[in-house]
């Protein structure tokens, strides 16, 4: 088999074999293929496609070049959820501490932030001493124990996908669906989990950008799922607006502990609601919707899901008392007010600059070697269809040490996000889950 | 500037400003633009193509790479053609001492056969003593002084295209007409001739399988000369069969010598005088093509285009007694011989086959290293239209140290490049000229 036949063929819109899929991804991993013919090929996938089969292989392939974490000696069932990335999204913190005191083992292996998304790892260890490499024997061992780890990922987890995803970042070969869906779809089959729900994000501050893209995806997903034999469900939120009042990393976290309190914000809360249900009906927890509905609304009403996350807590070397004392999180000392120009209705609220304002004020980074600020962040006042007086604060921003010039382009991009018009708007059109 | 942003937008279909094209070609010839960047953007071109402005800017990029040779201090009118490589095709060992004797000077750089095609440079190296490595001083003296020399490439001219060239050829996008055209062009041009015609050939020996693509690859090769100032003309011309009667390095000098001597083997004569008629027209040698017609014959009548190639010949170390005693020449000291298994017309020449042939017998080569034995080859003595009696020669193979194997799967290659059907053949379809 020589490369450059198999570049050939995808070119002219062929279609790939197992084993030819499976020589490309293991003599590139091996290094015995170089960057220059699988970026050709890269690139002649996002113009030619692959069928959901050629799909199913490359996922297959990328499981293969590494470990595969096996639970099947703990528990039966182990759940997992992933989301394709935004904008505020700290459904990972609250559902995981759900789901655990509801008796589902959580195996929860989630990534840092970098460009315009948050990760979950920067989150947790804005919470001091929260640590978040955990060894695979201490993962285990908490899952058997409480029920639920988080830990940043192992590097024996799919490394062909790891290569291969540094090289499509740079040759502008990130947005095929199938390339997309190997990715994601890869390291939740290597990551062990027997149920996987999918979050697909659509709108200004995810990736892609329309519901039907977004369902395109997911179905590919699912379908992928069932080629390998592994059940994979989906949801469809929106990323127009970013999710929940808070964006950064302290903040999110004291976001979610009030959520875990009993305060949730609706959309927050029907994110969440959607993935805990599908997850607990398919590990057999709950027969139906509303039974599981039942069940999220009591483990926060008991307040299981908020204890569960200080034993999530304490088992990972953090001071579980933040639960209780939010001075004990590092927030930004210094605050700038985003007021409204004038009163109306906010009709826009742009996720992808309020992200791009708060990364300006340190909560994120651009290369993965950047130090982020878990201090810095954005509380929103304001969402898409509330009424705002003249003056009234629609956010504020939170930052420590930051040259003026950057928070002055914070404060641009945050109020440019904001659009307020004179007439009511319909909020129907803004709704957290998309029902398909 | 960044690269990746460069390739997303050819991969969206925009357009490239001059700038653009510049960086990512300079930066890629220094190094800094990596192979793999290049490679994403080459397949993004192979889908969504170059503008005639884009390939222009393309080809000028590659010409400002490196040296431009200059002969305006030697003469007015320096003629360079070249072919885009078929089987059989010695052109440019009879059309250089032809237009020299009239009074056109021709610096030709030349290059070696590869893959199926053979290469003006080997097929003069089995002329015993012919330096083919002329130093740039030697070059300019000989063109001065006899008006002809034909030198292998100068390794600093369009060195931009040498490294992209390299970089195609392994990431199936060498078949796209800007890339082809560009690489041609640039060349030609830094090459330095004024009057620049090319042979643009299709058919089963050619990368260009019909009229139509040489046409159109033709017409944007001569946009792209009158985009960047030169004139630049082209002819289409047939590689369903091999052009003249040899296919080989000795018995295509031998040949070319004959047709010197008068004995022109009619599709041979047509190219030949095609290519001639447009160089004298263009260099005001010839007002017409009937005037050009009649120079061309003349020069052969008169022997003088044979004195000039002895002139050559000599002013480049070779022995010019070849001319004359072909028995100077390695020619296969082994026979094989292709016999008709049935009687009838010929009704399929296949120009690959029978380069494929010839290279097992050791005429060409698969890569750049491989030795060569000029004195491999095949005489065809039948052709498209003509009649053969059963176990009449079709063709002779000429070799000499060569694994049995190879000779007999060289002889199965050969044998089945014809095809012989009852009825006569219509040979208007076959001829050597496409006219446009």
């Amino acid at each position: 088999m020589r490369a450059v036949d198999l570049i050939q063929k995808k070119k002219d819109g062929f279609e790939h074999t197992k084993e030819e899929i499976d020589f490309l991804v293991s003599s590139y991993t091996k290094g015995e293929l170089p960057d220059y013919q699988m970026s050709a090929w890269l690139m002649a996938v996002c113009f030619k496609g692959l069928t959901d089969e050629e799909t199913a292989y490359l996922t297959q392939s990328f499981v293969d070049s590494g470990d595969i974490l096996d639970f099947s000696n703990i528990c039966d069932n182990t759940a997992d959820k992933h989301s394709t990335g935004g904008v505020g999204d700290k459904v990972t913190l609250v559902l995981i501490p759900i789901l655990a005191c509801l008796g589902i083992y959580c195996a929860k292996l989630s990534g840092r932030g970098l460009g315009f998304t948050g990760g979950t790892i920067d989150k947790l260890e804005s919470i001091p001493g929260f640590k978040t490499e955990l060894t695979n024997e201490d993962f285990f061992n908490q899952i058997k124990t409480i029920g639920a780890a988080i830990s940043s990922q192992s590097p024996n987890l799919t490394p062909a996908d790891g290569k291969i995803y540094a090289l499509r970042d740079v040759t502008a070969t990130v947005d095929n669906k199938s390339l997309i869906c190997a990715s994601v779809v890869s390291k939740k089959i290597a990551s062990g989990a027997t149920s996987i729900v999918l979050d697909v994000k659509y709108g200004e501050g995810a990736f892609i950008k329309t519901p039907d893209e977004a369902i395109e995806l997911g179905e590919l997903m699912k379908k992928t799922g069932s080629l390998l034999n592994r059940k994979i469900d989906y949801i469809v939120s929106s990323m127009v607006q970013p999710l929940g009042m808070s964006i950064g990393n302290s903040v999110e976290v004291i976001e979610s502990i009030e959520f875990l309190k009993g305060m949730c914000k609706k959309d927050l809360y029907e994110v969440t609601l959607e993935l805990a249900a599908k997850t607990l009906i398919n590990c057999n927890k709950a027969k139906s919707y509303e039974e599981a509905k039942e069940m999220l609304d009591k483990s926060i009403e008991n307040k299981a899901a908020l204890e569960k996350f200080k034993e999530i807590i304490e088992a990972q070397g953090g001071n579980k008392d933040v639960v209780d004392d939010y001075g004990l999180f590092n927030v930004g000392k210094n605050i700038y007010n985003i007021k409204a120009q004038k009163r109306g209705y906010i009709n826009k609220l742009d996720a992808l600059k309020i992200a791009h304002s708060a990364k300006l004020l340190g909560a994120g980074r651009d290369k993965k070697s950047d130090n982020i600020d878990f201090g810095a962040g954005i509380l929103l006042y304001k969402k898409i269809g509330d009424f705002v007086e003249e003056g009234e604060n629609l956010a504020q921003l939170y930052y420590n040490e930051v040259d003026k010039d950057k928070i002055k382009q914070a404060a641009i991009e945050a109020q440019s996000a904001f659009e307020i018009q004179e007439n009511k708007v319909d909020i129907s059109n803004y709704q957290a889950i998309y029902k398909k």
